[in-house]
C-alpha cells in the first residue's frame, strides 16, 4: 500500500498542483464608475508552517507541499516524530529536483517544542496542523480589522488630490476608521507644497453637531475614545513630534477633536506606531521609492495602504509591493460592494465584501458518486 | 455621513448578496474513471455567531448579515455595547422585510459575557469577530481531521459491493485513517445477509509483515497505538457488544490487530463515539432512512461518510441530509487530488486538495485604481 | 526565431494545457427545490477540423490542438499548403509521445478542397479556422433551438410519474416547445401498464378555449402551424404507425389539436424523425439500455432528452451517455434560470441562462501591462 | 400558463440577470514576469440584434434582453411577426421602469426583411436568432484573426523603449503576423525624436539569411507574399507617403524585404487601411490624446493596440478605450499562455490561450435531477 498508493497518490498530487501554478487568477471587477477599476490579485501567503501526522508519511506531505509551492509560498515543516526520516529525505529530493535553498525547511522535533515554536514565531505567516478537535471545534474568523494605513505621495502626483483624500483618509468618521490613513509620508520634492495644502484641507473641514448639515465631522464615539485620542496627541507632543495644526482641545463641550497633524516624526514614536482610532495624523518625508515602500510595510498591520503617483510604472510597483489587503491607487478609503476586503500580516484573516465573503460563510460538501467501477477484495 | 454613506453602502449591500442568493455554484469534477463523478456544494455552515464593532453600525451589520443570508446561514448577533438599538431595530426591520423569525437574532450584551457565550455554545457553527490582533494574529488551520464516519447500507445496494467497501472501510492502513468508515449501519431487511458477507470480506485480509507482497495490513504504528486500540475493543467487550469477528490478541510477537466487528451495539458506547484509529468496526441497524440519517449524524464529527443504495432518489436525498465534508455514494475512502476534502463540525476547518486548497495559502489583494474621478473635498 | 520562439512558446503552450486536463470543473447549482440538483458537465465538443495558418507553424498548431486535446476531443487538421511536412512531423511525434492513434490526424490539402471537405463533413463537430474577415464578421448566435427530444423510461421508474412527465413533455404549450419529449421509448417489461396510464393522463387534458381557467391547452399558433401538425399526424397514420389516442380532428371551429399519441412506429418515420412543434407524441420500445441510448441518440438533434428510472447507477450511466444539452433525470421540461439551457449536434450552438448566457454577450479584453520589463533590440 | 409560467419566469428571469450586473469579473493574470501583468475585461459587445421566436413571447423576450443587460449592451429586436404588439408593449415597459431611450429598440417587421437587414448592419455588434438547423450546423469559429494593429506613442513615454517595441511590433517575423503593429501614431510634441530613434532601430535589424545567428529577419514567406508586399510599398509610394527608411528593393536573390517606414500618411491610403503581412509601418502623428483614440479606432478590426505612455491615469484611460481583444501597455506582441487572445469587431470571435480557450472545445451540458418533487398533472 506504501508503494502503490502513499507514493503514487502523491506523486500525482504534486504533478496536479504543479499544473496549477500559472493558472491561479484573481478577479478584475468594474466598479459603479468609469474612472475606476478594481482587480484583486491572490498572493501567497508567505512562510507556511506545516505540521503533518504520520499515517501515510509522503501523501500527507504531497498534500501541504504542493498547493503551497504552486501558489509561491515557503515551507517550514515539522513532520510527525514517527517519521521524521521520511520528511527529511522528501525535502532532500525536492532539492534534487530543482526546488532552490530554502523553499522547502524540515525541522524534526517533538510536538511539543516544534509546534509551540513554528506557531509563535513572527516570522511565519501561517500554520496548518492536524491537531485535537479542542483547538479546532470553532472557525473562528478572527477578523482583527485594526490597522495603521499608509497613504504614499509621489512627486509626480496631483497633490492638490493627494491633499484632499488624505483628508478624507484622517478626518472621515474623525478617523474611527479601521482603514483610517493615519501615516502619511511625501516624497521630499514635494513636501513643503503637500503639507501646505493638507493644512488647508484639514481647516476646511467642519467639526461639530454630528445633526447640522454643514457639519464633516461629529465628536467622537465615547469619553473613552475622547481620553484615547487626546493621550496620544499628548504623547505625540512629548516625543517630541511637530503639531502642523490642530492638536489643541476646545473649551466648549463635547467629546470634539480636531483634526491633528503631526510632522517631524519618527518611526517609533507611539502615535506613528499605535492605532489611535481617532483623526490623529503624522505625516513623514521621503527620498526614494524604496524608502517610501520600506516605510509604509514597517508595521505588524497591513490593512490598508494608498500611494498617489501619475508615474504609471510607479504605481504599478509600489501596489504591488505594499503589504496591505487593500491598496488604494489616486484614491484612498473608497470600498465597493463587490471588491473584498480584508486584512495582510496582524490585521486579521477572511475576507469581508465581493463574492470571496461567500466562502466565509459557506461549508464545502464532495460528493463522490460511483456507478460502475467495482471493489476486487482484498486488494492484495 | 450616517444618512448619505452608513445607511446608503449598507442599502447596496444587502441589494448586492441578495442578488448572490440564486447565483452559488459549487463544482462539478470529473474524475480519472468513467464510471464516477465529483461534485462540490457549497452548503450554509449553520448557525453564524457575529459580533460586530460600533463605528459603522448599520453598514458593519449589512457586512455580516448579507453574505451569510445570501448563503442560507441563521444568524445570531452580538452587537457592540455603544450600539445595541441600533442592531435591534435593524434586526426588527428584517423581519417585516419578510425574514421569518429567528433567521437573525439580536442579542445585545457586554462582550464579555456575550461574546464568550456565542464562542463556547455547541450549537453555534461559527463566530465572526473583530476583535483583538492578538488572537487573530495567526491563521491557524485547525484541520482537525478526526472523524467516527459512518456508512450506511440500504436493502437495495449491491450487498457483495458494500461489503467490500465496508471492509476497505476499517482495514485499509490498518485504520489508521481520519476517514476510516467506523460504524456501519445496515437496514434491518438486509442485515443478516450483510453482516455474513462482510465477515467473510474481513477474514480475506492478510494481516502480516508489511514486506511480504500477499499482506493486506501491516502492523499499528506504535506500542502506544497497539495498546490504545485492544483498550477500546476490550471496551466493547466490557459494555457488552458482540464480536462478530476479530477480538482476540495473537500471540505472536508485532503489534499486529486482526479486524474486529462489533454488533450489538449502542450509541452510547465508547466504541460507537470515539475515534479510534485502528481496525475497529462497530455495525448496527436500522429500519427507516430517517433513522440511519439520525444515526450516522449524531456525532460531534463530520469529517466523512458513505452510503450505498441503487435507489436513484435515496442516493440524492441521502447524500444531501449526511452531515460531512465527504459523502461517498456506492465506494468509500476513494479520494482524488481534484476534488475537495475536508470536514464539517469537530471534523476541522479549511479544505485540502482540489482548487479549494489554493486558497489556503493564498491571501487577497484589492487593488483600487482611480484613473479620473476627483474628490470634492470637504464632503460637507 | 523558430528555434527561440516558436518551438518554445509550443513546448510551453503544450505545458500549460496538460496542467488543464484535471482541473476543468462544471457547476454544481442548487435550484429552487430542495428536491432537484442540477449540474454541469463540460464535455468534449467531440471531432475538431482545426485549419491552420503557415506564419507560426508550430505554435499555431499547438494552440490548436493543446487546448482541445486536453478537455478530450479529437483533431482533424488541415495545415497551411506552405507547412504540410511541419504538421506531419507535429503529428507523428505526437503519435511517439503517447497519443493514441485516431486522436491528431493530419490531411494535407489544398485548402479550397481540404477546408470544404472538413466543414462539410457530418462527423466533424467543430471547424475552426483562420479565413477571412468577410465570413467572420458577425458574430452569429445560430441558436437553432430545434429538438426530437427522446425520454426514456426504465422499468425501476415510478410509471405515475413518468407518464405525467411525458404527458407534460408533449401537451405543454400544445407541444410549440423547441424540448418537446416527442419521442417516448418504454422497457418492454413495462410497455403495456405505462402506455395505460398515459392513455388517462393525455384524456385528462382539457384542450380549448386559453382564457378559459379549467383549459390545460388552447389552440395551437396559427392556421399555417395546423395545417403543418395535421399533415404530420397524416403521415404518421400512413406510414403504419398506430394511433393509441387522438388522431382525430375536432369538427368544431378553432386550431385545436387533441394530444395524439403514436405506437407501433419505426425510426425511419416522418413522425419519429422531424419536429413537428404539436401535441404529437410517439412512443416507441426498447429491451435494453443500451437499445434505449441508441434510439434515444439516433437524431441529428441534440436539445433535451429525459429518463426516468430509480436505479442510481442507470440514472448516472444513461444521463452520461444522453447527447443533449440538458438531460432531465426524473422530470422533463423544467428550467432553471441559473441553469444553463443550449443544445448539442444540430440543435444549435451558444448557451442562455445561468452565468453561462452572460459570455455570449460580453467581449473579453486582455490587457498586458509592463511596468519595468526592458526590451533589448535587435533580438539578434 | 402565459399568466403563471410565461410571465411569471420572464419576471424571476429579468430579477436573476439583474442581479448579475455588478457580479461579472474578468481575470487578473500573473504572467511569468514580475515586472508585467495581465488581466482581463468583459466587455459588453455592443448593439445586439435579437431575433425571437414565438411561442413563449415574453419568456423568450427576457432571455434576450435579460443577460444583454446586465453586461451593459444595447438591444435591436425583431419579434416573431405573430407577437410584435407583446415585444413593443414589453419594450415600453421596460422604459417606464427607468431603462434610457435608446437601450431597447424593437422594429417589428417580416422576418427575410427585419432579419437581413440586422444581419448586414456593420453597426450591430452581433446578432442572435433562432433559425433553422441548416445555418447552424457547424459551430464556425471564424478565427479571423486579422488586423491593422495601432501602437500609440504618448509624450510621456518612455522614447528609447517606444522605439524598440515599435520596431518589434512590425519587423518579427517580417511583420507575417496578425498582430503586427503596422500603423505607430506618434504625439506631435515628441514626434521628431521618435522617428529619428525608430529609423535606428529599423537600421539595426539585420535581414538576410535565416540559418545565420545573426539575423534577425529572413526572407518573406513566398513570391506570392513578396509581390503583394512590395505592390503595398509601390501603392505607398504612389499615394504620396515618404519613405522614411527601406522602400528599395535588393538587388540580390531572396525574398527579402528591408522594413519599410512610411511617414505624412493619411487615413484613406491602402497601406494605412489593409492589412499588408509584410514588414511596412505608417508612422502618422497626433495632438492630443482623443485624437490619438480615434486614429487607433479608426478600423474595421480589432485584435491588437498598444501604447507607449507613463501617464498612470492615461495608460488606464487609453487601455479602456481601444477597441482591441488585446492591449499592450509600454510593451507590444507578448503574449502569454495563461492570458486570453483573440479579436474585437472583424478580426474574429472566439479566444484562444488561457483558460478562455477551453470553452471554445467544450460543450455542456445541463443535467436536471428530481428526486422527491411530484408533479400534479393536469396542472389545470
Amino acid at each position: 500500500m506504501a508503494r502503490d498508493f502513499d507514493i503514487g497518490d502523491s506523486v500525482q498530487c504534486l504533478r496536479y498542483y504543479a499544473g496549477w501554478a500559472d493558472k491561479i487568477t484573481g478577479q478584475s471587477i468594474e466598479v459603479d464608475n468609469k474612472s475606476k477599476l478594481a482587480f484583486t490579485r491572490h498572493d501567497p501567503i508567505g512562510v507556511c508552517g506545516q505540521i503533518i501526522p504520520w499515517n501515510y508519511p509522503i501523501n500527507m506531505w504531497a498534500w501541504k507541499v504542493a498547493p503551497a509551492l504552486a501558489v509561491g509560498c515557503t515551507i517550514v515543516m515539522k513532520p510527525s516524530e514517527l517519521t521524521p526520516l521520511t520528511a527529511l529525505k522528501l525535502s532532500e529530493l525536492a532539492k534534487e529536483a530543482g526546488f532552490p535553498p530554502g523553499v522547502i525547511n524540515t525541522v524534526p522535533s517533538l510536538g511539543p517544542v516544534g509546534g509551540a515554536a513554528l506557531a509563535s514565531h513572527h516570522d511565519v505567516d501561517k500554520v496548518a496542523f492536524t491537531g485535537s478537535t479542542v483547538t479546532g471545534r470553532k472557525i473562528m474568523e478572527a477578523a482583527a480589522k485594526s490597522g495603521k494605513s499608509p497613504h504614499l505621495v509621489f512627486e509626480s502626483a496631483d497633490l492638490e488630490q493627494a491633499a484632499s483624500w488624505a483628508a478624507l483618509g484622517i478626518c472621515y468618521n474623525s478617523g474611527q476608521d479601521c482603514t483610517a490613513g493615519s501615516r502619511v509620508y511625501v516624497q521630499d520634492t514635494v513636501y513643503d507644497k503637500f503639507t501646505s495644502i493638507l493644512v488647508d484641507r484639514v481647516k476646511a473641514l467642519v467639526v461639530g453637531d454630528g445633526l447640522e448639515e454643514a457639519t464633516g465631522a461629529g465628536p467622537v464615539v465615547s469619553k473613552g475614545q475622547y481620553d484615547r485620542v487626546w493621550g496620544y496627541i499628548d504623547s505625540g507632543k512629548a516625543e517630541g513630534a511637530h503639531v502642523l495644526v490642530g492638536g489643541e482641545k476646545r473649551q466648549s463641550k463635547g467629546y470634539y477633536v480636531d483634526p491633528t497633524v503631526f510632522t517631524n516624526i519618527t518611526s517609533d514614536m507611539k502615535i506613528v506606531k499605535e492605532e489611535i482610532f481617532g483623526p490623529v495624523l503624522s505625516v513623514g518625508v521621503f527620498k526614494t521609492e524604496e524608502e517610501a515602500i520600506a516605510l509604509a510595510n514597517d508595521t505588524t498591520y497591513g490593512l490598508g495602504a494608498g500611494l498617489h503617483s501619475n508615474d504609471a510604472n510607479q504605481c504599478m510597483r509600489v501596489s504591488s509591493a505594499l503589504e496591505a489587503g487593500t491598496v488604494w491607487v489616486n484614491q484612498y478609503n473608497i470600498l465597493n460592494n463587490n471588491v473584498p476586503f480584508g486584512g495582510k500580516k496582524q490585521s486579521g484573516i477572511g475576507r469581508e465584501l465581493g463574492s470571496y465573503a461567500l466562502e466565509e460563510y459557506t461549508s464545502v460538501k464532495a460528493i463522490h458518486w460511483n456507478f460502475g467501477d467495482k471493489l476486487d477484495w482484498p486488494l492484495y
